[in-house]
């Protein structure tokens, strides 16, 4: 058993950890922080932990984080930079669910995410936490970044097209669609039941801060800089991503073999049979990316279907998955979940 | 291990046993029947379960249901009834999802389901599956009768009330919102999205299949016959049963103590604190149960807020409880499922 | 052409008036007032408002309301009680959307809604807004109290029991189910489409603003006091209230004949065949209730059912319809809209 | 006023064309043809057209279609080829919101639609009715076509580009989502809302038969072949169509002021600001198309949003709007539909 943290444990992506991490079989969970919850039992605030979780919000000062084996960063962009280094001087490894670590330039993160960044040496040594790309590195990092979203189902469904250099690299689409618990679990006004539901809308089509990331990931599959229009959009449901991608194939290749074969053996990528349309609630609940390739028409351009749980695979999961593989316990535990359908 | 078959995998409730008993620790997946699927793996009608469950669809006649320790009916009414005579006869154990032997008085049993009923004999040695009332007798069962949906969350709601003696048993009014699952994986015009979504409804108030089923199992616990206005209404969402139970108080008592101490021990009971309203998510995909008690301003109504998955505790979930109970296992066995929320 | 002023136009109520203000044939949008978005054309904030609604908002100071034959107050509860005084004095004609002037008994306001009443005089004089009860006094309103969404639904539901004295009037059971626009447009957490899609709960169950306001009206009803369980849930979907009533009767009646006979003549109200599940998405977008009486297995117990869509005959558009009364207008004016389904 | 009759009520297409039919200021309603509902009212199977229709479904031979001026067909593909000749032979004209008369090769149509066309000399004088390009046309027309739902949003949104030649014509992509209401009123498993909701999937990736539609009109606009792919997706509400498109700029040009000028004076095309994100909510309900432009970052991909209600502006709406061209009445009578938002 290791002894567990977690920063932040009121968001989605924090109450999702807790209940993956009350299952897993090698974890001690220590402490949930909260600054603005502090005292209050953990399962006061999310109900569907009753039984689940016995411990109650402490403040960071009271966490006793330094005496963890890992600690994770469910909090907003921004908040781990500042506490990772005292972390990892202190023997403890980080994962980071937000975005601090994920993009290797510096000024490129600056400029996106509008912060001066608090920690550049640890960005230098973090680890981009895509196991199916980064598995053996992800085992001795210290600082693990954690990808978004997007990122996960765009790379997991462009990755064999683009390694292969079978497509122009130059003119990437990604059209992707996020249930709306992808925003996150702030009190405003657009994610509201009676604006967002029976809605649908794209957003952040000028420049959407998973762009960076997708195409950092992109460019090192291809060896060169890539091209990517990327157009999030809102759709009404609580959890998945659909990620449609295309591109032009310059090159005649048997595709469901190149997907199979670069997804064989991975435990959290299924490549489903050609002529699948794979439905995100396939994989709710679940740490499971499915993905189908198509070709229409036998035409030139490929069509990639990409489908996550964005609180799973896309943000929780993926988080367990490399602690799994940072800490050498078998990569799907915690994770045997059978995806919730209907 | 013993091994299980399930007759009947095409609906709501054979897909969600599948999902629990697939990573149930006890169990070996024999059989699973559907006439019309023969032939085509599980996994090509519910992706979810890809990876999961590797059984092909089979026909009655060919699943060697015989061979099994025990057979799960997820069949539409009137199924089981034909079947479980033979099955119990080589030994099986039959545990049936429909309403075959859940009414004891087989008039009224037919008048409701509109049918001759082929097993009245096993209607009488027939088990009334709800563990929190007959967990004793459930241990021995040959034919169990898992309860109904509805039934489920009004009866563990209106329990200790009507056991205590406590409310006025000719008056009481249970108004019941089910999530659509709940009619079932049947191609009709009236569940469709368009025509279910953003609309809520009543539906059979002149009366429904799930009244003389509630009456029956308050009955014995009231010593006497009960008086039941019970109002199911259809509400836009997947999963998930709210039951609102009314009840005029006769007399002046600890409700909250009341609820605690009778369900105390319970696994898949939860007695919220005093003043809470349970939400469905709270126990969406889960077994859990969890009530609320309330008397609003201090009056002689009593309001009980009582809320389950309708395919789980509500079905398969329940069913599995059972299977635990009458062989044996784990009360909690394959149920360790942390409610998915949001 | 009469002057017509909103005071908040930036709610869910503002919008919905809006959408049926623009399309009146004798109304001329004078001024739509917000302090925080001054200046912000309304279709920028509402685009379904585009080519429709030209007017920026304004701050109060620049609206010039009293130039306005009428106001409408589509805003928080406590605002229109500070202002009213000012625009009578003036001759203009107040109609408050909130509750400001909907209890007669000031004391019992102070007590339900935790703040001292600015006008009290200007309570003895308002009219409340229930056309179906009031229409007299409605012509002559100088301060007209649109009631409340809940209120009006159950009114309209148990009026003709209460009035006729044909159900005990101690024991009324009021069970309320709200699309979550009623909760209006504030930024909260639990109203986020991640926490209250595919879920259900009760609220408000020791005691809600609306229960005195129905107490109020079924007791004029009446001729004494009633007594009144009144449970408001929360149901995923946007717009729409579906109440579900509870009475017992006290003597034998031909409840269809009853309340067709009340409701002749009535616009908006529609009494459906004997028999009938009225959906709420049968009056999606329109101004109309339909009722629907069972008496269940003939029993003592009667079953209403109620539907309106909440911010059209549960606010916006009764509102638009006391309008056409106080100012003699046809009473469809700008309400001859068919409602939306699906 | 002139006598309209409707051929096949009971589907989503039937119910919008009568909300919309039954308030047209210049339209009598004549007949509503149903062979399975013959002698039912109307209301009786739409509650929200009580008080609105007051007629019963006849048989089509009953109905003496004959005698109107204008007959719509609201049935399935293939239906209105096998009635139209003999209705135009008695100067009747017809409207078919089916796919008959979209193809103008037959062949093409034939291999898509899989059916022999019945009335391939009606295909060659059908107008095709997307009143934007082809208003004069329609003006005369006999057999007027009506666009599905996809090939309205995609077109509208490509057109302007197209015509103008500012795009390869070789590699367009049309990425596009629509609510479940355009899978129609039908019995089907897939579109029930367990599994529609919470849920996003493309579907018909290999090939849909709005694809030969689309590349027909946009060819007319291009004057020659064009190459598109397209995908279609279900997303989890009920109504609207949301088309991302996406083409590879030529030549700089101010985008804006492009779709600006192009749509200058149409009364159901809305090109919103520079930086918009159209919801389609925010066309619900009404007859309006918005579109919005985007070039991200610069590049020379150009993203263009475009919104429609998929059973309006897709499909009874853009029905009426033609009647009212091919009548000579005001384009938007009956179609002053403020859209319902929320």
């Amino acid at each position: 058993m290791i002894k567990v943290g977690v920063v932040g444990g009121t968001g989605y992506t924090g109450v999702e950890l807790l209940r993956l991490l009350s299952r897993h079989p090698r974890v001690e969970l220590a402490a949930i922080t909260s600054r603005g919850e502090a005292g209050m039992p953990v399962a006061d605030m999310f109900p569907s932990l009753r039984r689940r979780v016995g411990l109650k919000f402490v403040t960071p000062q009271d966490a006793q984080l330094e005496r963890c084996d890992v600690v994770f960063f469910a909090t907003p962009n921004g908040i781990a930079m500042q506490q990772a280094a005292e972390l990892v001087a202190a023997g403890v490894r980080v994962i980071d669910l937000a975005a601090d670590f994920r993009i290797r330039d510096v000024a490129e993160w600056e400029k996106w995410y509008g912060m001066k960044h608090a920690a550049p040496e640890l960005v230098a040594e973090a680890v981009y936490g895509l196991p199916e790309v980064n598995r053996a590195q992800i085992r001795g990092a210290r600082v693990l970044a954690n990808p978004g979203c997007y990122p996960t189902a765009v790379q997991l469904g462009f990755l064999p097209l683009v390694e292969a250099g079978l497509i122009d690299p130059d003119h990437l689409i990604a059209d992707a669609k996020s249930g709306v618990s992808g925003a996150g679990r702030k009190a405003e006004v657009h994610t509201l039941l009676p604006e967002a539901a029976d809605s649908f809308k794209a957003y952040g089509v000028p420049g959407h801060r998973h762009l960076p990331e997708i195409r950092q990931g992109l460019a090192l599959a291809a060896g060169k800089a890539v091209g990517l229009t990327f157009v999030p959009h809102l759709t009404p449901m609580i959890r998945g991503i659909h990620a449609t991608l295309y591109g032009r194939l310059n090159k005649d290749v048997d595709l469901q073999a190149l997907y199979e074969k670069r997804y064989e053996g991975e435990a959290f990528v299924d490549v489903m049979p050609a002529g699948s349309h794979p439905e995100t609630r396939s994989v709710r609940a679940s740490n499971m990316c499915r993905i189908a390739v198509h070709r229409p028409q036998g035409g030139d351009t490929v069509v990639v279907l990409s489908v996550i749980d964005n609180l799973v695979k896309g943000a929780a999961g993926q988080a367990v998955q490399n602690l799994n593989i940072m800490f050498g316990f078998d990569e799907e535990a915690g994770l045997d979940i059978v995806p919730v359908s209907p």
